[in-house]
C-alpha cells in the first residue's frame, strides 16, 4: 500500500518552539531587570520556569506569580515590561524551519494529503499555523483540547485519519515528542518518524512502544524515507 | 505660577488610537471572511461592533461571540484567523503621532515633569507605553482601574499631581475626550487642553464644564500655548 497522507506535529516539527518559548522567556526576564525587577537573569528565568511548570504553560499571569513568588508588590510597570517582551520575542521567533515551507509544497505537489496533529489549545496552535503562513498547505487539522485531552493519543489519529478518508498504513506521521506523539502513532499503526528537534531531542525511548519506525535530523528528509517506504510496500 | 508639569492623555492624545482599532477590526473581518466567514465586510464589521458595545472592549472573546450572534457554529479556524489579523494589524498601527516623541523630549530639554493619566486596563495601558517606547518619558503614570474606576475622575487628577508634588494651577493637561478627560481636569482645576483627534474630534461640549480652556489639533502646538500661559501668570 503505498503512502496517501503525511501528518505533523507542530511544535518542534515546523518550527523551533524550544527555542522561542527559551528565549521569550529569557528576554521577559531581562526586560522585567530593566524595569526594576531585583534579581539576575538566571534566578529570575528560574522563578519564572517553576512558575510555569506550577501554573501551567497557559495560565495568563505568570509574572504576577513571578512577583508573588519573589516576596515583591505587584507593579504594572515590571509585568508590562515583561508582558511586552515576551509577546514581541515569541512572534521574532514563529519562523518555520528553513525547509518546512519548501517541504510542505514539495509534498502537495507529489499529491500527498497533509494534516495536521497536534496537543495544545485550539485557538492557539491555530494561530501558529496562520503565522507561520502554513494553514493552506492541511486538508486537517486536529488539535487536542478539541477531543478534551492534553497530549496526543490513538483517538487523535483516528480522527485524522477517518477525515482524511486514509487507512493508517497509508499514513506517517512526524513528531519530536517520543513518549506522547511518537507512543501514540504508534498505538494507532501509522508509521512513526522522530524529527530530532527541540528539547526531547537527545531522550531516548522508555519503552519499544515510544521507539520511533524512522529518525530524521531535519525535515526535507522524509523524500528519502517516503521512497523507501512506498518501495518496500508496494512489493 | 509657571507651569511645572504636562500631564497626558494616552489613547488619540499620544498616539492614534481610533485608527489602530479600525484597522484591527477591519483587518480581523477581511481574514475570517477569508477562512469562510460568510459575510461580507460592511456586515461582519458592523457585526463585530455591537458585541463590543454588548461585552465591552476588555472581554477576550469578541469572535466566537460574532459567530455565535451570526448563528454559525464554532470554528476554531475562522476565530484564529480573526485573532492573528487582529493582533497584527493592532501592533502594525501602535505608533506615536510623527511629533509625540520630539515634543516630550523637547518639554523634558525644557524642564517640565510629565505624566500621564488614563482610563484603562492598568496592564494594557502600561503595555502601549512601552511598545511606544515612550515609557521613560514619565514620571508618573496613572491608571483608572487601579483606583478602581473605569474613565478618568478628579480623584486621578489629585494622585497623580500629589504624586508629581505639582499643585492644580502648575499643571496643563493634554486630552482627546471631553466629556470625560477634559471635564475632569476642569473639575480638577488643571489647565485643560483638548487635542482634536480620533473619533470624538468633531464633538461639541455638552456643558461648560467639559469646555476645554485651550484647543490644539497636534501635539507640538502646546509650546506655543505654554509661553501663553507662563506669560500670563507670571504677572
Amino acid at each position: 500500500m503505498k503512502i496517501k497522507s503525511v501528518l505533523f506535529n507542530i511544535d518542534n516539527t515546523l518550527y523551533n518552539a524550544s527555542l522561542q518559548i527559551e528565549n521569550a522567556r529569557l528576554n521577559a526576564i531581562r526586560a522585567m531587570i530593566e524595569a526594576g525587577l531585583p534579581v539576575d537573569i538566571e534566578n529570575g528565568y528560574r522563578i519564572l520556569k517553576k512558575v510555569v511548570e506550577e501554573y501551567g504553560e497557559d495560565y495568563p499571569n505568570h509574572f504576577n506569580k513571578l512577583l508573588e513568588k519573589m516576596g515583591l508588590k505587584w507593579n504594572p510597570h515590571v509585568i508590562a515590561a515583561g508582558v511586552v517582551a515576551f509577546r514581541e520575542t515569541n512572534l521574532a521567533f514563529l519562523k518555520p524551519y528553513p525547509d518546512t515551507i519548501k517541504t510542505l509544497l514539495k509534498l502537495r505537489e507529489s499529491g500527498y494529503k497533509l494534516g495536521v496533529i497536534s496537543d495544545g489549545r485550539i485557538i492557539k496552535q491555530w494561530q501558529k499555523l496562520i503565522q507561520l503562513r502554513i494553514q493552506h498547505f492541511f486538508d486537517t487539522v486536529v488539535i487536542s483540547e478539541e477531543y478534551e485531552c492534553k497530549k496526543l493519543t490513538s483517538k487523535l489519529f483516528d480522527v485524522c485519519l477517518y477525515a482524511m478518508n486514509t487507512k493508517a498504513e497509508e499514513a506517517i506521521f512526524i513528531g519530536d515528542d517520543i513518549e506522547t506523539d511518537i507512543k501514540s502513532a504508534n498505538e494507532s499503526n501509522v508509521t512513526s518518524i522522530r524529527i530530532r528537534k527541540g528539547e526531547s531531542r537527545l531522550i531516548e525511548p522508555k519503552t519499544k512502544r515510544s521507539k520511533a519506525k524512522y529518525e530524521i535530523t531535519k525535515l526535507s528528509e522524509i523524500f528519502e524515507l517516503l521512497d523507501l517506504i512506498n518501495s518496500s510496500t508496494s512489493k
